[in-house]
């Protein structure tokens, strides 16, 4: 084996999964829901999935889990931030159409129940309902010997939005400003790659890191005192946007500082990592000159694994986790506002018209699709 | 190992379920959404969960997999029905306070993604979502070869209704007639103990059944020709209620043959069986002394795993999937109108005021507890 990581070589066939999911979809029909009626799918310009009609409203529903991340806390047996991850995954994306999240459903899957995990799971998912100032509607643990090894965690969350003012890209423009806000680590991706660099390095995950682990950026859920461990910058949990961005929204659709049409697009960068920009619009481009810092666990990563940087920038957030564009004559005020609630946002980049592609600071790191 | 076979033996623990369950829900707090706003947790009579506030009417979240049904259609790689499954365990419960399905989305978790898995899983929501009338707002397809040895597929529904007509069993009265829906076979419970007993009796799932399959209340979903294989019964994809349920309670909205309140109650028959019915009333009594008839798998597993028939009934539907307590006086009215839509629908039994059990024309199938 080559000293020289990627995803693919860590177990993940993206091109593999995309042909599946098409195939998947490829065999859907259109909805029996008439347009108008309760329940119609909307079709966004963006081409949002999870839309759906409600009279006055739009509802947007999530579905997602947290992945190979589970094998982590599975093997470190600490659950206390998988319900936040999974939270995130799920709202975060909500977000993006301009959906503020209301309500979550879990779905657990274990070899066999365990009331001890099932307890900090619990606290995990109510501090991310908190978190994400959602219901946890419901939920459901099902025993599948056969089936799953080791814990599988998922969850649905849903939103609303009045019908109209949808965030679809479909307003963005060259000259929109990119405003950065900081991810708190790795998030909820690329954990196959993760835990292959990491087998490979030969470090155990209850290790002290071999980097300074502390960021001012983001806070680690700490159960060890001392130097932090491998094991709690990998499994801090994801950040849940929700606030400041619901608030964002709404500040928007109240219009006393900024009118809600000077948010143009909202990006949750997840697996694929800067190359989800490309999702917002048919042919503009992104080009991140400022980005946000690199968290150093990303760093260790990337000299550790010895991936190639361009690798690193579409697997990973690298410090940024999401990322607005917004008219540039509301910019100013968008990014007080935001720096007001959160830590480390900044703007990063601007829209340009220069072909559908993804450019940043560090020569190489450029994607023309997902 | 004895002859005579129950669930726990097939290796589900409910007890151990049921407290991990309880500790998860433990573990939470009360919403942070208030009363009154969107989102906000409503708390119906019946206990109930899942319901929410949306203005002037509630939305209900559903969610529930496939289960260990799934291994069979592993074994056999037939997909077909197993969307449908998925779509009828999450929808039938929405149906249960009332609530009307209007969208779905699935997660499938799979240990490597497989374009022509996918393919018959998308044509199975589809028809799924057009025997349910819901539109697919979305899925999520994971590649978790570290946590799942096979593909694992579970969904999320959601569903509405007008605020105020949410059915909850708290106008439940003794005297109140209970009508049954057929099943479609053994639905998507209780086959750890199938697996297991068709293991111990040595036949393969591509035998033709031992017993004449065919039955008037429901037609069998077949991939051979000739007799039924015991695969095509195992798998026969469990029954969707929407279509005759949806349109009852809109009929009794409309009020032009009887009014929504004569509804009282609408139980799904899953894991628990007949003891499901408990759920629906704290105080109030079941007696089934016209069941519907038994199907014949249900009668085969019966006698070649040797199970105590009392088993049998908490395990299974037995030919009845769904219950619906109506008030006496509109009792034929609303029999008359769902017998036009489905065949095998008859009175079953009564609601009855001699203590919360289940009782039944078998001596012995009596239920005090879910």
């Amino acid at each position: 084996m080559s000293d020289r990581m990627d995803y693919a070589s860590a177990g993940v066939d993206i091109d593999l999964e995309g042909s599946a999911v098409a195939s998947l979809i490829g065999a859907l029909s259109k909805s029996v829901r008439p347009q108008g009626t309760r329940g119609a799918p909307v079709d966004l310009p963006g081409g949002f999935g999870g839309l759906i009609e409600f009279g006055e409203n739009l509802l947007a529903l999530a579905t997602d889990g947290v992945g190979s991340k589970l094998s982590i806390a599975s093997h470190l047996q600490q659950w206390g931030g998988v319900g936040i991850d999974c939270m995130a995954m799920n709202v975060n994306d909500l977000l993006c159409v301009g959906a503020e999240p209301i309500a979550f459903v879990d779905y657990v899957a274990v070899p066999k129940p365990d009331p001890a995990i099932h307890a900090a799971l619990g606290a995990s998912l109510a501090e991310a309902c908190r978190q994400a100032r959602v219901t946890l509607a419901g939920g459901e643990t099902a025993s599948l010997p056969g089936i799953v090894t080791e814990l599988d965690l998922s969850g649905t969350a849903l939103g609303w939005l009045p019908k109209g003012q949808a965030i679809t890209g479909e307003h963005l423009q060259a000259g929109d400003v990119l405003i950065g806000l900081p991810s708190s680590g790795i998030h909820s991706n690329g954990y196959s790659l993760v835990r292959k660099i990491i087998e490979h390095v030969g470090v155990s995950y209850t290790d002290e890191t071999p980097f300074e682990a502390e960021h001012p950026h983001r806070t680690l859920t700490r159960w060890t005192s001392g130097t932090p461990t491998l094991g709690e910058v990998m499994l801090n949990p994801t950040r849940i946007y929700c606030d400041p961005v619901v608030d964002l929204l709404n500040e928007g659709r109240n219009g006393t500082s900024f009118p809600l049409e000077a948010v143009r697009g909202i990006c949750h960068i997840t697996g694929g990592g800067l190359s989800n920009l490309l999702r917002l619009h048919p042919s503009l481009g992104w080009d991140i000159h400022d980005p946000l810092p690199v968290l150093p666990e990303f760093a260790w990563l990337h000299q550790a694994g010895g991936v190639e940087t361009r690798e690193m920038y579409r697997t990973f957030n690298m410090g940024m986790g999401m990322v607005l564009a917004v008219q540039e004559q509301h910019a100013a005020t968008i990014l007080d506002w935001l720096r007001e609630r959160m830590t480390g946002v900044a703007i990063v980049g601007h829209v340009v018209d220069n072909g559908h592609r993804v450019t940043h600071a560090l020569d190489g790191v450029e994607f023309d699709h997902y």
